[in-house]
């Protein structure tokens, strides 16, 4: 892992003096006259993360000529959208660990957690909507709105030890894909360029949104808790039936398999 | 109680039939391949509702002269603020009825319920992005996040017997008022009427919203339990100090009082 993060920090060398920005612009918007509100913001931006859906949306820009500033608050807009599901996850797996610290809702309570990760559902929203910009805001929205429809579709399959690779895969593509596809596509959408090359580029974030969650999923099985953030096997323990699990479960003649997601 | 529905009915009386489009409107817009989503939305239009905020949308839409279809929609989309709020509420206060039946908390549990008021603020943002009026999305954007902030600064006060009179009617302005005044104004808003005449409905929903929150809590303690569809006593039970009590707070000499708040 710890070869992975060196490996992760070249790749997002020409947009590390962007991705401090937007961790500024992340920062400036956690501010309210509710103090508790920028109090968690800043801890939950003290707890790291990779802070990868903003490096994709600024890659693209970068690729598709953008020059502007524009991309910086974008990139912040879709850090505030997967923080606020991660908020929510937390809840919903009942996770005490987040990043190797104690999950929001372990430390302030799920009252407290519900409503933050409203506030920055709501608050990423009112945030693309500075500039007049329609359809980059409905990108955003329609990319949340899969996210959300995805993890509501994988708590009903939760336990399934039936779940097909196809309805496995539907999950994968709407909690994660779609949004990596959709910050590769505002990126596109900030540099103007055609439909065709805009629609290649959300392809591409969509496929790797794709591949991240297949190999996150495997990292469950196979990782080291400390450099992951949390323990391992807890999709397992939730009863998540994940890609490493269905291959199993295909391949064991004798059912007793299906014993293990019981 | 009785008679109040009564008096609610014939003050909507005008408004009847697209009131009924509006909840037709609803139920179109919950429709998801995720088949739990339309299940638990048929649910909550069942449990029936006063359908306030979407009533002073369409009363302002109308007094302002407009004519066409497109209040039918923002009215669908307030009541999507208004029952997510509810939704993620219900998990907050622990309560297990709402409007007379099992709130979807108790019915689905707390990781469905999250996710499902997630959709609905999502999809409500989703729906007021239908056609290109940016400043009416900003204006129902910006009065959620007060409605969500009004929520997380009352959590912060709950069971403080020192709340000011100023700091209560602050709470109660976030999380009623602002929608309410909202709902006004993009009445006006349709209308097209003078910046003047849009800020004088805003503040008239504003004020409505005040008065509404008021007597809402003050039914709290002296309405009939069935009539309001949840317990009396909820809010001193969660330790909401409202308006009653803090008058009684204030009235008494000997400082006893304050042992109901503890």
């Amino acid at each position: 892992m710890e070869k992975t993060s060196i490996a992760l920090s070249q790749i997002f060398e020409p947009i590390r003096a962007d991705l401090e920005k937007v961790d500024l612009e992340f920062a400036r918007h956690v501010q309210s006259q509710v103090e508790l509100i920028p109090k968690i913001g800043q801890y939950i931006q003290g707890s790291g993360g990779k802070r990868i859906r903003p490096a994709v949306l600024l890659m693209a820009a970068r690729l598709a000529g953008y020059q502007g500033d524009r991309s910086i608050l974008y990139a912040a807009v879709v850090e505030f959208i997967h923080t606020a599901t991660l908020v929510h996850d937390d809840i919903i797996d009942d996770s005490d660990l987040r990043r190797g610290r104690l999950a929001v809702h372990s430390r302030w309570g799920n009252d407290v957690t519900v409503l933050l990760g409203d506030y920055l559902y709501i608050k990423s929203m009112a945030l693309a909507l500075t500039h007049d910009s329609l359809d980059l805001v409905r990108v955003l929205c329609d990319v949340t709105l899969q996210m959300i429809e995805g993890e509501l579709y994988q708590l009903t399959k939760n336990g399934d030890a039936d779940i097909t690779e196809e309805e496995h895969f539907d999950i994968i593509r709407r909690k994660t894909a779609y949004l990596f596809g959709g910050c590769a596509q505002i990126g596109g959408m900030l540099g103007k360029i055609s439909t065709e090359r805009e629609q290649a580029l959300r392809e591409y974030g969509f496929n790797l949104g794709v591949a991240f969650q297949v190999v996150d999923d495997l990292l469950d099985f196979t990782g080291d808790a400390q450099a992951v953030g949390k323990p391992i096997g807890s999709d397992l323990r939730e009863g998540k039936v994940t890609l490493p699990l269905i291959h199993l479960l295909r391949q064991s003649t004798d059912g007793r398999a299906a014993d293990i997601v019981r």
